[in-house]
């Protein structure tokens, strides 16, 4: 697919790059181990298009691999991309409907999801996806053993539980984007209230992604000054629920651009890209993402998945920040690790 | 709309940025010449958006304004950019369907049009886009007097005109992204017969943007080597009618794309954001774009703006490469500017 | 100085990009508010070499000017900086030993000063480099009086109230890269021991640039996470000794630089840059850098400029952070401020 | 040598890293094929350094190990370069006497060389730079047997052709740094001249880096339009004087920055960074180096490396560009290569 109609420039089926390249004496073909760095995006929506589009243009891998169902609007979708080629670094774009075309990845992307049939139930919703899950899993697992996997459809923490179960992989190597989406609309909300830059914010949302998150309001700094104690000692008063207010805010803003625009792509294309980042450039930075959460603040009871601050780098989670929460934090963590395995559990998985 | 809900952070309407900063002492206010880079998009539809976000990502304004008549689909696009503050350098992202918030632009991207209804004629479509620019661009005018305009609707070469005869800029300060992209598809499709970055193949298409451009293959070069004369020393035999079905896959591509995916984005996308890093970086640059082209190459006769390869900076069109022309291609580019004068004239304007 | 010996091109003195390229019609010359982005360094040696490769190699200006005294030493710095041109994006390179060529600087930051001559007084040295000064400010002030000044010749904090006083600023547009530095050497080696990215690490060192400078322990964060206070409800242990020892190592550092290779370079050479992209891109980050310090923590008795968390935006200093300091810390503040006013008074400025 | 001072912030040797990062359930190591991109830098002068410092800033490798037979200056510039870790993006750096720091590499370059003594023959000269390549070579293939050697250090030529015969690498993997800075001082004048971005001048200089280099004039295209043809087409007469003389100024620019700074760094820090930004992120991209030039242009009678325009991507030379030269050009080539396989008949290599 991904070869152009220029093969004619040559006569009778001559290579040009033949001839306008000769090799030197004495070569020897690349070595297996000098690999390029290969991401690869399952689902061309608009999600998954605004996640490629944004790896492209941040220049984040040397291979992109593009994979859908719908043969014509991937290939529109690879075209599309194919044809800015003299505006950005080289990056050799493929995309296929079937999976051989994500061999040798470093990363996959999955964006794929069912979406919801009106008077569906929402298990039968995941059941469905379980089952998609079931068709796309195994091929990218097979192709790119090594690879590390990275979740954005939802939900995302039971499809991210569901995506290791299937794949067989460790679990550092298996992270869904959860709440880091979550917590960059929370810090610009923060930042936009100081006229200051998001990125001098340090606020986290953690645990199930969507309605039952987790905001980390003790650990929120901005430029190194934690927030509720610099309240305490300037004597402002503040109320638990303006807080809460905030955080709901937070997780309405998703609903708010749904129902404004019919769907949500820049900002999950600039997370997902961001998390690409700091794992395939091995960043060590710490992430608010989906990861298997058994043993921490007391969740058990079984594997689940769930946002903590980790530290991402090329070999995937490289650790869980032993962040404190309050009592209460730590409690709603458990409830929605108990949801969660309750729902697991009817998945027959 | 910029301001966001987290407004009730601080309790009974205090304004925290005021308690979390203290001025210095002996300041004064920024000296009105001191002006960041702003850019403005009219229209978010999928090629004002995909301009938008590429700008963003680009990191080329410090500030970005939306406009479009549909508030919500507006309101959700500003929302979805300004969501991923924490993954990005700080730009400010605005939105209205009030002209006023272009206000003091250096660029102005128009991306709206009319689309055709069913039956109607070319050029009943095109004075319906007549009547839309008379209502765009004397704002934008009006808010950002010394900006530049550079037109993306289609047809490109009659709008960049009209936009011109309707703001009364100097034509210096007009530009169509006319052919820009067509020469990034040119050089993809080169680049990939000779698996080279398409940054090493320097080719161009000019001429009216769609069907009638044209290729100038006398002076396309790869790493400095030009092909024409390397294909004739090396005694590679090739037909005139090899290359026209070259220049014809590039003009086939849109439509092709748009046959796959319903519409093309991202190519557009990172055309426009090319044009503008050269123009606000002054960066000097020949790019094929859609100018005032009277008096180039025997052109007479009327103002009409076609594509000639034109060197671009912070003072829009800076002058017009003086490439040699066959006389083919010469009588082309006359023949496409009579045709558009002759439409010109059927408009009135 | 800058034009090049390529002049021969042409015969007879004809200038070939007037034939080269030919103007289109109607245009006009480019608005006089239409300004590109221009950094003037002062000072040619390693800090300010350093300082504009950084700065041209992350494309930060249109337009860099290089001042010294020494005339061969600043145009091989200028050819050398120019020979890159074919690998940097364009920016204009000038130099003269003449301060005309900073006219119309958006910032200007000054490197050069008086080195100490064995046996000389620290006062001596410091009355030198007023001396120096007097010669240096005015004219850039006089070609550029609305940009921002910046001082990294040291001791910065007393140089920076000369510059203040010489140029007749308001004091919003006069700045010393100060502890800007300290603070990162502070995170790289918190982050070395966590073997977390420095990006995650927010910490500042405010103060007197130097052996007095204040660590600001309790501020500490990490990913989020308040250090201290983690280190407490780890319960683990931790001596008031072992962060000084720290903070000692963050002193020791410059000169163990200096010990070992002579000089420092390339970290004063990105902190600048670094605070050069906040200022001209507007983006109201905050960084620890030697501002007007009269008001803050009880510092009064004079004008004294010392490094506090400021907000750096166009505008220069947009504020300080309300930082709570321990009472110790803002003693230690009142103390080195005093000493600075000593220092000031026998200079008679 | 890496690690810090920090060390002391835990008690009793604790390794605070193991307390703030918890390890997830069931993970696994990093894959060893999950490798990240590695950069060794021979050679820590001016010009190491300046390499060095490019590559860190354009974030072209997580890893950067410098080598040195000086410790305190390594050590001071390792540290001069950590220091900065807050203002970019984590890039582990590492430096040692010891060549195990390199382990791994996937790019080396070398930039030591031994000096001229007053009254050295150039043969002697030469003679002692075999033998330091003595040293260097071996321990840099030993722990890296894949990577691709870049040779910096002049006379750059034949120390490639030693540093190829010493590694026993396949030639596509040992590469000289060449005339790729010639070729952008070429641009930068032909660009200054015409007031154009250099990256829009195709240009090449090919040959023995140095006074007998080659300029290819017959190749040079300016936004696509071939120069000398366009002053053909115009009538403008130009003397075969005048472009010797425009070769001769790119000749005699090193010599001028030499003759004015001391040295050269900026330029040849941006060249070499340049070719490793082609090399890792596989970029296909053509550029003028110094390949095994055996069997191109008439070249025969044995081994010798001279800059010719050649595809470079992650496995090295992919190829040379089959560029048509004058036949004085091809002879001047082969001149060329007789003086160099003299001169390497006499190191008894």
């Amino acid at each position: 697919m991904h070869k152009s109609p220029s093969g004619s420039l040559g006569p009778g089926g001559l290579d040009l790059s033949q001839v306008f390249f000769k090799p030197i004496h004495n070569t020897s073909p690349p070595s297996p181990t000098k690999r390029h760095t290969k991401i690869s995006v399952v689902g061309t929506g608009n999600v998954g298009m605004a996640i490629a589009q944004t790896i492209l243009t941040q220049d984040l891998a040397d291979e992109l691999a593009l994979v859908d169902a719908k043969a014509d609007k991937l290939h529109g979708e690879m075209l599309d991309l194919q044809h800015a080629a003299a505006f950005l670094p080289r990056t050799k774009i493929l995309a296929s409907t079937d999976y051989s075309v994500t061999v040798g990845s470093d990363l996959c992307i999955i964006t794929a999801g069912a979406r919801q049939i009106p008077g569906e139930s929402r298990l039968n919703l995941l059941q469905r996806n379980v089952t998609l899950f079931e068709m796309i899993i195994p091929p990218l697992a097979k192709y790119s053993p090594d690879s590390i996997l990275m979740i954005v459809s939802n939900p995302v923490d039971v499809l991210t539980y569901i995506a290791w179960k299937i794949s067989g992989f460790p679990s550092n190597r298996v992270i869904g984007s959860g709440t880091n989406l979550d917590s960059s609309r929370f810090r610009f909300l923060i930042a936009d209230h100081l006229d200051v830059t998001a990125q001098d914010v340090q606020a986290n949302i953690v645990g199930e992604h969507g309605d039952s998150s987790v905001a980390l309001w003790s650990s929120i700094s901005v430029g190194g000054v934690p927030i509720l104690s610099f309240l305490e000692k300037q004597e402002i008063a503040y109320e638990k629920e303006t807080l809460e207010n905030i955080h709901k805010a937070v997780v309405d803003s998703a609903y708010e651009v749904i129902n404004l625009k019919g769907y949500t792509s820049w900002a999950i294309g600039y997370s997902a890209a961001n998390l690409a980042r700091s794992i395939l450039r091995n960043q060590r930075k710490i992430h608010p993402v989906s990861v298997l959460a058994k043993g921490f603040y007391g969740i058990d009871g079984g594997d689940v998945f769930l946002s903590l601050p980790a530290q991402l780098g090329r070999g995937g989670v490289l650790g869980v920040t032993n962040v404190h929460l309050t009592e209460e934090e730590a409690q709603r963590l458990r409830d929605s690790a108990k949801t969660l395995l309750e729902v697991q559990s009817q998945l027959g998985i």
